[in-house]
Order: C-alpha cells, then structure tokens, then sequence
C-alpha cells in the first residue's frame, strides 16, 4: 500500500455470489440490449421510453471495467461492447470476465439461478470455479431447503424434525446459510425462536395452501415459496443451531422487497435473542442503511457486514459509499462480496470496482495520515479476503 | 464536458418552482434583513438570539451567487447585499437575479403564492417567464383544486365527478399536477383508490366543517385546507387519472411536515397500486431521504426524481448530495429543479448551485475514468433539461 | 483561516462530556489491551476471535492523535503505545493527553463515572478541569436525580414536589441538564407533560418494585433504573421547566439502545410541544440521524446540534460526516464536545480530530469559492465554542 501500492493483484474470497448464465438470449441467439439492462440491475422490467438502464453509474462501470477483458477499451461504447459479447460468445466471455476478476474463492448461494450439468446453460458451484480459476464452496438457502421439502410430501407433524434433518444434508459440504426473511416478510417479526406446535401449526396451514393451489392448477408462484412468519423463523432458529455463519439479506434489492422494512436495524431484537447461540451472523448489502450495519457490527460481537451487492451497483460511488461502512464497523468485521447473478459482468463489476475504489480510499487515509501503510496494507487484505477465510473456515 | 468546459451555459428546464414576490416589504419598504432570512430557509420563524438563518451553507450560497448580478463581488456581507438590493428595487433585482439562472422553461407550482396580474406584487406563470425570458407553463396543485371547488359551494353527492371536472379544466394548460399529501397528512396511508361512497362520506364531512367553522367565524386555516385521509388520496387518484406526471413533496421542508412521515420508500405500495395507470410520478427534493428515493426510480418504471429544493438549500454541499442521488438512479429519471420560492435569489441559487457542483462532479468522474466525455455531456444534457422535456412534453 | 491558518490554537469549549479514569486494570495493574479496547468504543465485550476493536477508524485515530504526547510518533502500534502509558502511569497520562486537548471549558455530565475526590480513581468536574487547566462546569442528568431521590425513600405521592426540589438544588452550579429517554425508553413517547395524578400513580408503581426487589436482594439493575415512560417525561418536562438548556442523548451510542428508536426526528412532536416554555433542547450524537438533526435545527428556533461522539468515533471520517451536519442547520446552532468517558484518549481524539477535520473543511470551502476567509474563521470560532459559550452563559 506504498505510493503506486494497490490492490490489483490481491487474491479476492467473494464470500456471496449466484451462479451465471452462460446461455443464448430469449429469442436464442445472443442476449439482445434490452434484456442485458434487465439483468443487469435491480429492475427486471424494461426502462420507460426515453430511459436506459445502462445510462447510469453501474452501466458505466460495465463498460469501463468489462470491455478491456473483450479486447476493447474502457467506456467503449455499450451496442459495441454487446456485439463484441455476441462474437465471443457467452461462455468464452464468461470465462474472461471471471478470469479478470481475480477471486480466489467464490462462496455460491444456489437459492437462484440453474444447476451445473452437461447441457445446461449456468454455471454454479463447480462451473463458476472452473471458469474463474478459484474454489467454489456452497452457501445453502435456508427458504430453499424447506420449499424442497414441502415438494417432497413431508406431513405437517413432522416438518420441524425433518427440516433440521435435511437442512444438516444439504449443508454437509457448505460455507454457510443464507436467510432471506427480508424478501419474503420484512424484519419486523418476533424474534424468538418459535415453538414446535407453532411450527407444527403454520407447516399445516403452509403444506395445505400448496397442495390446494397446485390441485386446482392455479398459479403456484406465491404459495409455494415459503412466506409464513412462524416458518421463516424457524428456518433462520435452525440455520443458528446448524452453526454455519449466517448470510442476511439486509437493505436494497429488487422490488419483490419493502425497503423500509429491510433496514438492519429493525433486526436488533433477532441479534439479541441470537447472541447466546454464538453463530455469527453476516449482514449483507445494508445501503442504503450501512451506516446502522456498521453500527450493528461495533456492538455485538457475532454481527458482521458483507459489502455485497452495493460496491458493483454504485460504480464511481463505491469509494464514498465503503468509506460510511468503515465508519464505525471495526475492519475485522467487513467483507467483500460481488453478490453477482446472470451475468458475468456483475462479477468482474463487483472486483474490479472494489479494488480500484477502496484501494483508492486506503491511499488517501494513508496520504492523509489517518492510517499508517502497514493498517492500509493489513486493512486490504482483511476486507479483501482474510476475515472471510478466517469467518467461514474456507482454508481449514 | 472536456477539461475547462462546463454546464455554464447549458439551458436549464426548472422542472418545479412556485411564484416570486416583487413588492416591499412588511413595513412596506424594501425587506428588512429579517424578513429576508425567514423567507431564505424554511423556519418561517424569527431565529433565537444570537443566531442568524443567513449563518449557513444556504446564506453563503446567496452571498456567492447572487450579488454579482447586482454588481457586487460574490461573498459580500449580507447588510451590503441587501442595501444594494433594496436600491435596484425588488423587481429589478428579480430581473436581474432570474435573468442570470439562465432557465429555458420553468414548471410554476401556483398553489401558493399570488398570481400575475396589474398591481400584483407577485409575478406567477407569465410574469416569471417574462422575467427570465423563458417559456413558462403550470403544474396545479391538487389540493387547491378541491379546496376551490369546497369554496364554490359544491354538494358533497356531487364532489367526485365535480372535482374531476374541475381538475380537467384547472389542467388544461398545465403540464403536470402535484401533491402535498405530505405536508397534509404523510405517507402513512392506505394506497387504494377510495370508492365513490367513501368520497362522498368524507366529503360530507368536510365541507360540513368547513362552513360551521366559517359560519361560527373561527379561524378556518385548519378545516379550510384538505387534510382528510381519503379525499386525500382521492385527489391524488384522480391526478393519476389525468394522465399529466405526478409530482409529489417528498423529504423536508418547513415544520407543518413530520419528517419521518415523508420519505418516499414509505410511498412503495401506492406506487405499486399506481403502476397500472402508467401514468408517471415524479418524487420531489427527498432529502434526506434521497438514496431511498434513487431505488425507487431504479426498480419501478414509472418513478423518477427531481432534486427540487436540496440543492439550493445546501450549498457547497450539493455535489456531495447530488452524488448520492445518482447512486442507483438512472440517469435518464434524475432532475434539476430550484422549488424557488417568494426570493428571486432562490430561482439563481438553485440554478448556479446545480450548474457548478454538478459539472464538477461530471467533470471529477470524467477525470478519474468513471465516465467517458460523451457520457458527461449527455448526462448533464438529460439531467439539466432533456429528461424533464420528454417527461413533461414541453417542446410538444 | 487564510490557507496556512487553522483550528490548532484554538480554544475549544466540551460542551459535553463524562468523568475519566486514572485507576489501575482490573487486575491492579495498568490496563491491559483487552480492557483498553473494550473502554475505547461502545461494545463493552470482547471482540470474537481474531477481531481486534483497535483494528478501526478509532483505533487509528487513537494511535494518531494520542501517540505524540507520550513522546511516541504518530500511528505508533497499540500494544507499545499501551506500554508507554503503563510506564508515564494512568494519572501523568491523563494530564498529558487531556492537555493537548486544548480545552478552556469542559462541561461534564456527571451521571456515570465516579466522583472526585481523595483516594478516588475518577476526575470529574474539578479533577478533570484541574488537568486539562480548563473551567470545569456540571450537566446533571434528570434520570440521576430521580434515582437518588427514590434512594431517599420519598413518598409516591410527594415525589413530583420532591423532584422539582431535588432538581432545582442539584443544578445550582449546573449549566445544563441532559435527558436520557433515548436509552431508558426511546423517542416514541406521548410528548405532553404528565399530569400530577400520573405521575404518582406512576412514581407508586416505580417505588414498590424497586423496594420489592430490594427487599428480596434480587438484582435491582433493573427496577433501580427509572424506566416508566411517564416518570421519564416527568424528568424531561421539569428539566425543561428549570430553564437550563436540556441536552437529549439521540443516534447510536452502546446496545442498550434500540438504534431505530433515537432518531432525532421521533422527537418532532416533543420539540413542538416543548416550544412555548422556550428552553433549548441540544440534540446530542445524533448519527447516522444526523440530517434529521440539521433539519430540526434548521426549523425549529429552540433546537440545536451536538456533534458528541460522532467526531471522535469515526476518525476519518470526521470531516464527511461534520459536512453532512452543515447541510441544512445554521451554523449558530452547531456545537463540538468529545462525549469523552473513562480513556482520557477519548477527549484528546474528539478535540484534535475536530481541530483536523473541520479545520480541513473549513479550508476546503474557503478554496473552492463557497465560503470566504471571514466567513471560515467566524464558523470555526462558532462552532468550536463560541455558541456553547452563549447557549450555556458559561462567560456570565
């Protein structure tokens, strides 16, 4: 971290990413410009006219970042950039983009996106680190689990016995869990642990709704994922017993979310009455509440803060907005993750952006003469990847 | 946008203000420094002893923008300014001050303020545009509409279709209406659209308060003005139902607002309830709350934001503040407005303020490889004028 | 404030801090680094394996700042900065660090920490003005006083005459008083004034339990504590009727707050029923509310803005966040304190790393054209003590 220090060449754990789809567009030929700006943010829904997703600080850091890898320069144009896309292809552009990156671990929650496999057009766990030149390691869903459980006909009186059970079997080889209470209710719920007959009770109403939904053929979108407020925290009181580190999702997303009711904050009465079962609890993405995260994670020892999904979506903010992370969080505590899905951008995005920006910031703290080169040097390589291979035991 | 080029020269469209006052003062002389300080913020109340309102990033900004256009060197004290103005006279110096903001077109909120006419001591629609030598057109306000039509002795059977009728014809030249559902209740409310019963219910009660209050010649401010939950958002319904962008007062502004009753996120499931119509909202000032309002207009279509009153009010900090706005907004949704009010100095203030800090935020990032030249130019273009043409069909 | 001028000489009024420690560790000697650690920010536990709450903007600010008057350079590592303090002994340290604070007034809360006095291992008001060669002045705490008199063994229903006795002999020599319903309760309290009748019905309840307890040698930590939402606006609305300015402990500080419930904003209803009787309220901390705040201060005339422990704990980050501060709030309303408690280091990291940050703000503002020479060397003498000195008529 001297003068002309960065951190280009720092082996990066991106301790929470999806897999990537590698596959042609929807009319099978290469992803048309529409649906690249869909995925690419947070919207899923065309720009009005007049509007471009890509016009944006994220869109910008697409091109700067990502064309350099496709042999064109930065900021090249993005209907350029696509076309060069389309020559390579996906997956060999995939390949690039991931390789440009520089991870050195990819913790892969698999709650979203395909499977790895002969034919199919995602990567996950296996593909990805193949791809990227890494170890991959799987973050388990904790929702997922017990969506793959109702499927499988479990009754109602044994859904908290068998829950535990296949929880313990999907994450025989994982890095973590992940919760995301915050999409499917919000963090304003009881933070007790619920009772067996509660859960007993609300498997009941939930396997009931099911089955009736899929009997009648109505659309079973809303009833198969698991939404009940009992249920979900039953499944987050069973990742703590599991003793994985557990993954929040915290703060901004898609739509599918209230946002007043994803702030980190709202989850202190959770962190409390968590505290004594001693899992350490990772509080991913948090902005625009970072600033509450940080404060979260100065006060209870098993909170920590993952940068997810902010640093890629902020492009030239990123600086600014890892600076309000740092304000109160002690370094230890503080993680780097790209939080990327679909595309492969997203990945390199997510790298590329938080090492030229939070490099950046530690020059100037160091300039300034707020940190000494040897904390800026230490600070780097904690942030970047030490405090997630110690958090997530991923070099044991 | 190359390095020495700027937006300085760049035609703004001022996409919200209200009315100027040209006439004297209290004491029917030119404004006192009293007078001046409360009309410069949003206290509206004479500051404690010892403290002057003008002590601000906000008073400096006046000091620096303003008194050139009266020949006076930017920074100059405020008793010179003011001796200066008060020589020029009020509606020169209105002359002078608008004159220098350089707007193209300014959007004239006329729910508060006076009206353009012989003898009026305020220049509203034409007497602005005249001023400033731009095209001016109005956005009617809602709640003036019904409050209107309350004083024109409608029955409470007929409120519903007459208040449609009569935003029709209050709209007709207009290019947008606005709602102040925050100042009048908050965002704490049901997102529906309420059914004609419920109207003519609450219509009925209101219009019976307000004539026993007249009748009994108590003070009417309260009853007078619409602060019913469901006529509320009845007129905001049928703003949607005009089909003329939606503004809407998000975040601060004076005290009559509960600060924590205005932050947009709170809006989230009106604007969802909305989004069929198709007709566009546009979120107004939303500081503090402006990084919720920026995910807003990421993930819903329709949603866009205007910066309105934060950038004048804050001064040498409106970059910082601006930035935060373009964090995950796109860029072709985000827009310069002053919410100038009653002091031409607002009008300037607004318009200088966005034009320095945010061609210098363009030009930092163009500097630092976040963004190409084409893309500052562009962006200052959308950001400054084209967005709100499109939105607003100005030049249709 | 021409470039080359600054903040150092400047004489700092603390217009809120706590009692220091100069006693030997736990284990009777020097403290150890894991007491040292734990003083230093607002944890109070250990940190989990392999986090260090040193390793943070904090900690590097301790290093920076307190160093140099241990005769160690700046940044020097905790461990042989700890040592060096061992060897000058906690006493000759004390002295050292609180005079390089550079403090002519420290206004000490007295409600936690010790008192002064022979043998005593605590500086309060006259210990710590006497090493920081300062004038020294008291805040009493309204919970403190209604404590003490339950200790007294005063009866329920003469406890509100009992109270305004106690308060009006406890604050002879005080300058203020400072309410701490943020921590005991949070903001979202009826705001009026409890009647006499509540408030023995309420003192009765208090008083039994506590005896109850007592009696029963159950752990009083709890009932001891004043927690009634009605004794607390009690205090609170007598402190307010005492006339002195009354600070408000509002935004983080340790866990036993709920983060959500201290945002300065919920207080709106209070500041607007508290208005008539003209005290001050002095919002204390206030991040990551802060904006909230500078609006507050901004409208209401009786409101102002203590930054507290913000400057300390963020270190660099000072100056960002003292900018967010500036945005809307008048600089007469704007105050500095350390909030320092126990380290001696918390005083001298508040006061320098203000003197630093503001100063290089101040400067900023002064370069790019936003405020001139004049105007930057009166906010820097406002801020730094000139409205603590007026508000608190500590020259009178």
């Amino acid at each position: 971290m001297r003068a002309g220090l960065s951190l280009a060449d720092l082996p990066l754990v991106d301790a929470h990413c999806h897999p990537v789809f590698v596959g042609p567009g929807e009319a099978r030929g290469s992803l048309s410009r529409a649906e690249f700006e869909r995925m690419l943010g947070e919207a899923d829904r065309p720009a009005p006219l007049g509007v471009s997703y890509a016009d944006s600080l994220l869109g910008a850091a697409v091109r700067r970042w990502c064309a350099p890898p496709l042999g064109l320069p930065a900021g090249t144009p993005l209907d350029t950039y696509l076309d060069r896309r389309a020559e390579v292809g996906p997956a060999e552009a995939a390949r690039r983009l991931l390789g440009a990156a520089g991870l050195s671990y990819l913790l892969v929650d698999t709650g979203i996106g395909g499977t790895d496999g002969p034919g199919s057009d995602w990567w996950s766990v296996r593909g990805l680190a193949s791809a990227a030149d890494a170890v991959g390691r799987e973050v388990v869903r904790l929702e997922s689990v017990a969506e793959g459980l109702a499927d499988s006909g479990v009754a109602a009186g044994d859904f908290a016995d068998a829950y535990v059970d296949a929880l313990a079997t999907a994450t025989q080889n994982a890095v973590a869990v992940k919760s995301i209470l915050g999409y499917r209710h919000g963090f304003d719920v009881d933070p007790r642990r619920p009772s067996r007959a509660e859960v007993t009770v609300a498997a009941r109403d939930w396997l009931l709704t099911r089955r009736r939904d899929a009997e009648a053929e109505l659309d079973v979108g809303s009833s198969a994922r698991l939404r009940d407020e009992v249920l979900l925290r039953f499944v987050l009181w069973s990742g703590l017993d599991r003793g994985l580190p557990v993954q929040l999702h915290t703060g901004f997303g898609d739509r599918e979310l209230r946002l007043t009711s994803v702030n980190p904050a709202l989850l202190q009465p959770f962190v409390e009455a968590a505290e004594p079962v001693g899992t350490p609890l990772v509080l991913l993405h948090c902005y625009p509440y970072h600033r509450e995260a940080g404060w979260l994670a100065a006060v209870y020892p098993h909170v920590y803060v993952d940068f997810g999904l902010t640093v890629g979506q902020v492009g030239a903010r990123a600086g600014a907005v890892l600076a309000e992370f740092c304000e109160l969080a002690p370094f230890g505590k503080l993680m780097f993750s790209t939080d990327a899905y679909r595309l492969p951008e997203r990945y390199l995005v997510g790298a590329a952006q938080f090492r030229h920006s939070f490099g950046r910031l530690l020059r100037e703290w160091w300039r300034d003469g707020d940190l000494t080169a040897r904390d800026a040097e230490r600070v780097a390589a904690m942030v970047g990847g030490d405090n997630a291979r110690r958090l997530y035991a991923i070099d044991g």
